[in-house]
């Protein structure tokens, strides 16, 4: 598989189905595994990371569920190439900073992506559309007993799976649901749904993961610790939380269309007017217009567009996404325009 | 002619042609007159204001040029009515104020209007499309011609015509032309171009003359006195100095293409965007959106619409206008509610 092929298609997880997809976008679980043996990736010498990677390498090779999947060395990777693979969820902010011995591992349809020498030896994720854990569960566990197979897994009998931050410990699991809460935002109840949220343990973050911000109405809901439980509990105590949410969310949708219903009919389609128009636009403006004509999408306000056309437009704005596109650096400014003609050319197909 | 029928066409002025009708909107003459042996309006009994608006309905019914023009009292008309000609430009918004023996008669093309008793017995206007002073003052020179024979009109051979307010004594002229000038605007030379403007004795006043400000970058520009000058003298002055805005605006619009053209494509677009698919909207909103939208189709930005339907909806998204067309009251927000569903129906043809 090449790298630019990830531009002929979005992602799977993008599609805009499974269950409750007028809220939920995605559901990823992601286990994070060292070998043992070998110290975690922060510590590991220049040799000891090498040969880390190349055992991986070897038992992803090995591993049937994974014989689909294409290895990228980021050393091989310029930087609008790792930033193409942040922008799709196929990797961490944080693996795209330094290329020492990592590797990224995914398959085409990007439901499985493996970061190698991350914070762990192993961070293996998989995300399916709407909410899914379970699904992703699935999948992800017999991910994990392949490679168990081929490699030798750090785990302790008294505290589990052996992880470089002790707040991953146990299960090396955590469980992450992408939610879009335009209507919680709006009314003005999404500050208290986060701090209820964050009492039970969870926490909420933005569209990329740890330590951003949310925008555009998204917020990604994961468990905080794992250590204590096993991965049904887990499992269950997410899906258990992210139902409320869900329920409030609709609930939320429900009142302002009881009491708003004008002005969420003006702002939706002003929203798809000026993606539709615009000659000049910044990646957060199109968030914030994307997510009002998603919920237009959702209340059957907007009929003609294909919802998964705009989960995709969220991604393929992004900057590297344009500059791949482009198949050359874009300034800020040429992106802005290169940006409005790609929503505009989108939006009217 | 019945009020209503208004609202089936719009005014002759609005279509857009006419000479520089990228920069000027129209062009129009009122000349100021009197009934010898009445008080002026102000300081007239009842009786007095009675057997004036009398006179003048005989003189007009007499009157050639004046043949096919309808003549309707105030006191006949509502609110709403009123407010629709002051929309629509063929009376002051002084004059609809009160209603005692006060007049309006105009004809179906409305370029010609007369207000009867407003500040003098006789205000009448010729409105003319583009830039076209001289033959505004050619029809409205018929029309005083005509009433003059009919009427004994004050007129002294030392002051010239007398007027109730001495700023029109004199000729009894006023040459207004309205400009939509956006490049000056959006480039911060209006002001320097009003301040000059200024100083030679000339006024710069809003989409609806004395007192209102100017909005949609549109400025009436207008002759400050008429004492001391001739008819022709005043409109040779007031054609050279709209012949050099006019020459700003262009220069200004060349600029901006040059240095911005995207910036201004974004920001046409985008207002067209947004009239095309708001659902609640203002009247302030609309007319800066279609005064962007103006610019776009002079600079060929935008193709499909008509100039004429762009000017026709400054004026019909207007309180009075969009209760006429819902024939009845209508809140603010109804208002905005209609404008929105007008505008977008217009803009979609």
């Amino acid at each position: 598989m090449e790298l630019n092929s990830l531009l002929n298609h979005p992602s799977e997880w993008l599609k805009g189905t499974g269950p409750h997809s007028d809220i939920v976008i995605s559901s990823r679980i992601r286990l994070a595994r060292n070998l043992a043996k070998f110290p975690f990736p922060h510590w590991a010498s220049k040799k000891q990371g090498e040969e880390a990677l190349a055992a991986i390498e070897e038992a992803v090779r090995k591993t049937d569920i994974l014989k689909n999947t294409a290895i990228f060395h980021l050393a091989d990777l310029d930087t609008v190439d790792k930033q193409l693979l942040v922008e799709r969820h196929l990797m961490s902010i944080e693996h795209a900073q330094k290329t020492n011995h990592k590797a990224v591992i995914f398959d085409e349809a990007e439901v499985i992506a493996i970061m190698v020498n991350e914070e762990d030896h192993l961070r293996i994720q998989v995300i399916q559309s709407g909410f899914n854990l379970l699904e992703a569960w699935g999948i992800i566990n017999k991910i994990d007993d392949g490679l168990s197979k081929e490699l030798p897994i750090a785990f302790s009998s008294e505290w589990g799976y052996l992880t470089a931050c002790p707040t991953n410990t146990g299960t090396g699991m955590r469980g992450s649901v992408m939610l879009h809460l335009p209507a919680l935002v709006m009314i003005r109840q999404i500050d208290k749904v986060l701090a209820a949220i964050a009492k039970l343990n969870f926490t909420a973050r933005g569209l990329y993961g740890e330590g951003t911000q949310a925008s555009g109405n998204f917020f990604q809901i994961s468990n905080q610790v794992s250590l204590g439980h096993n991965e049904d509990e887990v499992i269950n105590s997410i899906n258990s939380i992210i139902r409320q949410i869900i329920e409030q969310e609709s609930q939320a949708r429900s009142i302002m269309l009881a009491r708003s219903k004008e002005m969420l009919e003006d702002r939706i389609n002003r929203s798809l007017g000026i993606l539709k128009s615009a000659h000049i636009i910044s990646s957060q403006e199109t968030i914030e217009l994307l997510s009002m004509v998603r919920l237009g999408c959702d209340l059957g306000m907007i009929k003609d567009i294909n919802i998964s056309r705009v989960n995709e437009l969220f991604i393929i704005t992004q900057p590297a996404h344009l500059q791949k596109l482009e198949n050359k650096k874009l300034s800020t400014q040429e992106r802005d325009i290169k940006r409005a003609e790609l929503v505009r050319q989108k939006l009217s197909l």
